[in-house]
């Protein structure tokens, strides 16, 4: 307990020194190239990138300065040191780490995306080390509905080793897709943070308050310091955050996930994310074509945002484009204008699809009805997880795995 | 033992895979505006900066994909992991992979020099707590003639933390300030390596094997990478390495020196590095005048290096500043030119030490004389870690600090 009270103090300096070292850098990330427009505002001036490397820089320090206080305690007692646990602090330390350095490489040389799917997996290896050593428990429970057909778990093995290195590349790219307006990329792991932080407090006084204890450790300084970064990021945006941000927030998410097993009701929390890359898929995979920026049009006259659109060729579609859209149609996700040579389609995104949902809106409106999706989409996850549990699983049995 | 000779083999790939990633990525660099022209060169063509990033990188994943390999026995025995082995590891990795990005970060942003200093001491918090808990021996052997004096042994203490905590420091930037000549930073780091990698190869037979046999771990993977990068690196040079590289390979020789507990030997290996720094220490201190680059000055006609210099004002030189330029003077240290109202000195670099010594020269030949020191230096370090070491100390009891 006294750790957890030490450790959010020195979060609110972590959360001080961010806020500080955030305007006091911005010139050099000016001064190094690192900047941008924002294309949803009619003032063209620089606006600093990949500021998410500082909040991630003093997020990983306050971490590696907590150790010594964390472990003061068992260092005392070196014969019975948990070595596991500080392996385990270490091996999400690392992961973050890799992916902070992934982030911050790709905003400054542009890299392509086979990098972005690799090294993410790579930089899993350690947390999957540990996963084995510490707990290696690859058994699914089956919900209640099926066990007529599966049993009551299933052991898939290898699988599941498989599963995790895909939730760490889903999670680090997941946040990255569903992004481009002020404060969304931010405003997003904010709220997705303070769920986990808040389920880890509900299951503090549970049989698995060990692993939620870590997840705490881990969660507590990144809420610090990104609500610093949210404070610089929010409308109108003094900076931009960077796929540094994303990479360290998606990869942060995965590793209380995996090493604090409770991967499932992680991926919950990302419902918007999910459904915003099942969306995307059609353009992510080509099957419809992909403009480089997929962000809402700014009109400067009414400075609302709308829809941006991506324009299908019709005697270049597939098979496989039309029985897509078709789907998209019937199932009211496309707002679509047809010519004889032509279909214009709004890009799919989540963003646009809010856009051609409720109208155009102001860009801080837009970022605040996703952000209530996104927290709606918690209280869900809040719902499936604890009255509804009950009807899948037996819940003492789900906490195990 | 077979573990070593995968390891090697693994090695062998990430040497090739290195040496193609370099020229393919050289562009993506360049673009970013991240390159350098070549002050000792006629040409002007951009030259892609902070390369080190690339084998650092590929360094970095060599390690992590051999994890699963290295405790592969272990973990099919994981009652008897071995836990304090694997955090070893991970706290080496953490340390280098923070070094890696806080390199990168003062290649693209150029970092003042209080993070220069603070961050590496950072770094190196998570490799102290594992040295502590895995060891803790913070006892200084004496030297047999000065026993009479402090006994066989002893404890400092917390001094210890600190000297290992000031050795990180010193070990990143000692590598950086000497430098500025084509292949000179890859170079020493080559013969430093070969250095540990020999002296780990001896005592692999000693009672300490499973202390060396860690450190052939780091440093084998470090070599072929260094290795490629060298081959790019050297004169005339297609690609510069940055900070990035000499921050890299300072940690990783860091690392090795106290998990592996011969820092006073990686020290030994450093010699050429010491003796620039304590020779640079009247300009970083600024008791000289320090321009912002201090390399040698290239003669278009002649193609050759000279020293380059710089110029003391008489009316403002300090107490401090007379007695230091006496000194260096009475050792014959220094060319100094004087006249009625200034000194014009040499910058104070072992670079610009050879090249006062032994004449004006062309690049490759001034940095094939200082690598040549550097080797003659390890022989010195050998002679004294082993025909010499008896004199100090009993050597069964040396092993042991």
């Amino acid at each position: 307990m006294w750790s957890l009270i030490i450790l959010t103090i020195l979060s609110f300096f972590a959360y001080l020194l961010t806020d500080e070292l955030i305007p006091k850098l911005k010139s050099l990330f000016i001064n190094a190239g690192l900047f941008g427009i924002d294309l949803c505002k009619v003032s063209k001036e620089k606006i600093p990138e990949a500021i998410g490397v500082i909040s991630g820089c003093v997020f990983l320090i306050t971490i590696l300065l907590f150790i010594p206080i964390g472990f003061g305690n068992s260092l005392m007692d070196r014969g019975n040191f948990p070595h596991n646990e500080f392996a385990e602090l270490l091996a999400a330390l690392l992961s973050i780490c890799c992916m902070l350095l992934l982030g911050f490489a790709d905003d400054v040389l542009n890299l392509k995306w086979r990098y972005k799917l690799l090294l993410p997996t790579i930089a899993s290896l350690p947390l999957l080390v540990v996963y084995y050593v510490n707990f290696n428990s690859t058994t699914f429970i089956v919900p209640i509905p099926l066990r007529q057909f599966f049993g009551i778990s299933v052991n898939i093995g290898l699988l599941y080793y498989i599963y995790m290195g895909m939730l760490a590349v889903f999670c680090t790219n997941a946040i990255n897709i569903l992004a481009g307006i002020n404060g969304l990329e931010v405003g997003q792991s904010v709220i997705i943070a303070m769920s986990i932080i808040f389920f880890d407090f509900i299951e503090l006084s549970g049989d698995q308050y060990k692993a939620h204890n870590f997840s705490l450790h881990i969660m507590i300084p990144y809420l610090a310091t990104t609500l610093a970064l949210l404070k610089h990021n929010w409308y109108p945006s003094k900076v931009f955050v960077g796929d540094t941000f994303c990479y360290v927030s998606g990869m942060t998410f995965a590793v209380v996930g995996i090493l604090s097993h409770f991967s499932k009701t992680v991926l919950l929390f990302f419902l918007p994310q999910i459904i915003n890359f099942l969306y995307s898929v059609p353009q992510l995979f080509r099957i419809v074509p992909c403009p480089r920026h997929r962000l809402p049009k700014y009109s400067a006259e009414t400075d609302l945002l709308q829809a941006s659109r991506t324009v299908i060729s019709k005697k270049d579609m597939s098979f496989l484009t039309k029985i897509v859209l078709q789907a998209l149609t019937l199932l009211k996700l496309v707002d679509k204008i047809e010519d004889n040579d032509s279909i214009i389609l709004n890009n799919l995104t989540l963003i646009n699809l809010v856009l051609i949902k409720l109208g155009p809106m102001s860009e801080i409106q837009l970022t605040k009805t996703l952000l209530i999706f996104q927290f709606f989409c918690t209280c869900i996850a809040f719902l499936i997880r604890y009255p509804m549990a009950s009807y899948f699983y037996d819940v003492n049995i789900y906490n195990l795995v």
